[in-house]
């Protein structure tokens, strides 16, 4: 078995080519959901959605996020009768929230929900929601305290960053679920997909009993990493990186993980700072990272996979210091 | 100004006439709100909708409900997931329940919902909820008690009905502005819509405060007969009227409106029945009566007023004992 922590895109393309080298049921994906917010009175949780389409082969291609094929009549109505337009929602899209928003009104938690859906998509995976509780970014930036998605979609992450707040997260119990998942005999590694490590993955280990979990593991833990040649490739990863005081490089983010994973895989591109890394007290694989394609995804999900065995049988992570 | 009592298509198609032919602002259409249902999480008003969309001119013109251009991503997306399809709603309409039912859990009244669409579509008309509160029609039939919406799109008006309950009518407070256009001085005369008078005229009178208000009128009220040659234009109106044991024509509709109404319109088909409904006691004015288009809402509308003025000079309203 194993354990992907995801956040939005690259979580959900890691997590996809994963999906496609291990026998169906066998891959867990715990994704965050301090992202998630409530809109227009819908219960939208945006990395959730974009790792659950992507697991169905359902999701717009160009984008990452959404799905293929969306129609937007629902926002140009509302535009229309004088609603709020400025987080996009599909029609298609759409369907989820609304759906979601009433199983969760008549009780259901957000883990059943999602698996419900994911029943209906016909996904093997069993996708997780960090928490069924509720956990809040908040960025704390030069124009104030702003909730995420204001900050993200609405401002366009246009103010500076000083820090971040994950609020709820230390109160929030785990899903069920994704505890047993790392604490499962059969569990082989646990893969840190190449998402935003301050606002996709830090709300993963903000909860406290994933970030003990993930500590107490007798597997490796190994990282893909966000950044490729000084960029992000997706999203604002470099930019908060820079605000938040970090080298953007892969350098950087072995430092930002250090003596928290065990393996980083880095991109071609980055080869020069293999060395450098390796000094820091982790290994390091260097391969292709961009995945522009399913078989892309398929390539490096095996090569990390790959990576994350040498390490299990080198075990370099027996000896790591706990770091709690 | 004229006050229009509406449910539906008809009344949605009678009141889009009386726009177009008196001073904008003149008009206020109080609608039926019985046939509402909370669907999917969402507040959905079919019959305010209905009039609602064809007074902003935006309403399909073959189906007469739903919007023109509309789309139907999200219910093949609802359907993918294994959500609720028996209740068709469309991407565009699905704005307005959204927006409606965010706006009723934030506070606002059902009217002032309603008011703020009207002003965002530019409605110069008066579209009133006939009141804030929750009523519900309840189809006592030989399936046993239904929920109006079950009976009426998911069973298709299957089941035979045997009575019809109005639950929270009695209850219920009439919109305050509806009570107000009763009262108005410069009222001239209050239109019966060609709708169902069953399950969209009844749930109006029912309301006590609306009851008393139209029957303490001191203009005309006037009605346009929602069955044409024994049949009803669109819906179940005549089976309906059948099961509940009246004869299905113009007669049928005389004599279940006698004693309530000054005036009946009723269509050149029914020409015979003119004289026999003059001996129940009230006026009859024969024209054509089928709304076609636009050009045949406004002759009919201009037709119905005419006759209202004519009922007002002669004041035979006047001599009618009150019905309570």
């Amino acid at each position: 078995m194993i354990v992907v922590l995801a956040g939005g895109v690259g979580g959900a393309r890691l997590a996809r080519g994963i999906q496609r080298v291990i026998p169906a049921g066998e891959l867990t994906v715990i994704v965050n959901t301090a992202d998630d917010f409530e809109h227009l009175g819908l219960a939208v949780s945006p990395d959730l959605d974009t790792v659950m389409y992507t697991l169905a082969g359902l999701e717009n291609p160009s984008q990452g996020w959404g799905l293929a094929g969306e129609t937007w009549s629902f926002m140009a109505a509302m535009d229309k009768i004088g609603g709020e337009t400025w987080f996009r929602l599909g029609d298609r899209d759409l369907a989820t929230h609304v759906e979601r928003t009433r199983r969760l009104a008549a009780g259901s938690t957000l883990a059943d929900v999602t698996a419900r859906f994911c029943a209906a998509l016909n996904i093997s995976a069993h996708l997780l929601p960090m928490t069924n509780d509720r956990v809040r970014t908040l960025v704390h930036s030069d124009d104030g305290i702003l909730a995420f998605q204001d900050y993200f979609v609405r401002l366009q992450c246009e103010p500076r960053i000083r820090s971040l707040d994950f609020e709820g997260a230390v109160s929030a119990s785990a899903c069920p679920a994704a505890l047993a998942a790392l604490r499962a005999p059969s569990l082989e590694a646990i893969v840190l997909a190449p998402s935003n490590p301050f606002v996709s993955v830090a709300p993963i280990f903000a909860v406290a009993e994933l970030g003990i979990g993930i500590t107490r593991r007798t597997v490796p833990l190994v990282a893909v990493c966000p950044i490729i040649g000084g960029k992000a490739v997706k999203g604002p990863a470099a930019k908060m990186m820079a605000e938040l005081g970090h080298e953007v490089s892969a350098l950087g983010i072995a430092r930002h993980y250090r003596g928290i994973i065990d393996g980083l895989v880095i991109d071609n591109t980055d080869g020069d700072a293999a060395q450098p890394i390796r000094e820091l007290g982790m290994a390091v694989h260097v391969t292709d990272t961009i995945m522009s394609d399913d078989e892309g995804r398929r390539r490096l999900a095996a090569a990390t996979l790959g990576f994350a065995r040498t390490l299990r049988s080198n075990a370099p992570w027996r000896d790591r210091p706990p770091v709690v």
